[in-house]
């Protein structure tokens, strides 16, 4: 499994919150390194900021290094915003998350540290990773919350298994659609909406597109022929 | 442009941090519907939270309903855990991603609602929407973080456009690699590296194999002859 690595976090809410993502997103390791707060991952702030995801905070160990934190690990990826001088491979969050994917199928423990909020991780530490990662962003506005960073990873890598497929109403059978749109047509002649022939033909044609892009479901349509049939009866 | 509307936020951190996830990703359209605290978005823990992203927070409109904060959208998206009962699509957030590219590209005004922290969006909110879209959570621990949901929401607008390729150092030509690695060969052999013809000839193809994943660049075989000259010296 993944696990996600703080180095020398400043905000308790931070890792607060960099937990909370961790357990959104079927994540469970988190590790800090050298947190600038009191009492680590039991910090209250932190534990407000993880909400549900007190469990995770509460299970994070803390090491004195970053080499520490990584001793265990196969893969590493350094998040920075600015790529650095380095001969290492860089790539973006999407391709990060299959590449997480595809270390944790051929159990190649990996990780994915992030560095202090203000500066980012040092050169040094850069150096202990065999690849970078970089979300793309504004330049006017490129620093990423911590919280929002780790999240964005943490999705990423979910997302990289594959999106449930968009769902929605079911459609009627075009016979069942056709049907009731030639029952409506009859009505609205019955009506004497449009004497004119060719007018007529034209307004149920755009009324016809109308009815086909909303993709109608059975129910509508029995809904809608009550609609109609009240209409006719009140006119009447 | 994607308007991102918060229906009553009750926290201004969280407005600070959506303020601040729209300005990494190219977003500037915040919108706040009845905010339950005062100074709406010139409160300062929002100040404070947004950072880099003030320019738009102090941007932001407050209205006092969700109608009146669509008026001037086409197509609009709310966001939700449970997908209600309501005959409505619903898209995972990449889907969701590439529909807000498209429904820009036609001029389609679109909007993406969140609901207040605690609650998420009423389904009376929601039916003003045309369409659903939700975030895939660990059913233990489902609910994101306001900030976190908006941030992902621009993010995977933002990434529709396509990431930027991955990159890393340019491996040398095969040519190059072979030249040096005929050279590193003879070295090893003239220093006397495995006298069995047959292990030598298996260990090299090891090493080959090694220094082949690295993908080695010009320079750094150029280094590695040096290395290779100089330890050979050393030993005469």
């Amino acid at each position: 499994m993944t696990a996600i690595v703080l180095v020398e976090p400043t905000l308790p809410e931070n890792v607060g919150a960099a937990a909370r993502a961790l357990a959104n997103f079927g994540l469970t390791d988190l590790r800090l390194v050298a947190p600038a707060f009191e009492h680590g991952a039991d910090h209250p702030r932190a534990l407000a900021a993880a909400a549900h995801g007190d469990a995770v905070l509460r299970a994070a160990r803390t090491y004195p290094t970053l080499a520490a934190a990584l001793a265990d690990r196969r893969r590493v990826w350094a998040t920075t915003a600015r790529v650095p001088e380095l001969p290492l491979p860089a790539v973006g969050p999407r391709a990060l998350g299959a590449a997480l994917r595809a270390a944790e199928a051929e159990g190649a423990a990996p990780a994915v540290v992030f560095g202090p909020e203000r500066t980012g991780l040092r050169h040094a530490d850069i150096a202990l990773a065999d690849a970078i990662a970089t979300v793309p962003t504004d330049p006017a506005c490129p620093s990423l919350n911590l919280g929002v960073a780790v999240a964005l990873v943490a999705w990423e890598r979910a997302a990289a298994a594959g999106e449930p497929p968009s769902t929605g109403p079911l459609p009627a059978s075009r016979e069942a659609f056709e049907g009731w749109f030639a029952a409506f047509a009859e009505a609205i002649e019955r009506a004497g909406y449009l004497t004119d022939p060719t007018l007529r033909v034209r307004a149920l044609r755009n009324l016809r597109g109308a009815f086909a892009r909303a993709g109608l479901t059975e129910a509508e349509l029995h809904t809608l022929r009550g609609v109609v049939g009240a209409l006719g009866r009140r006119r009447e």
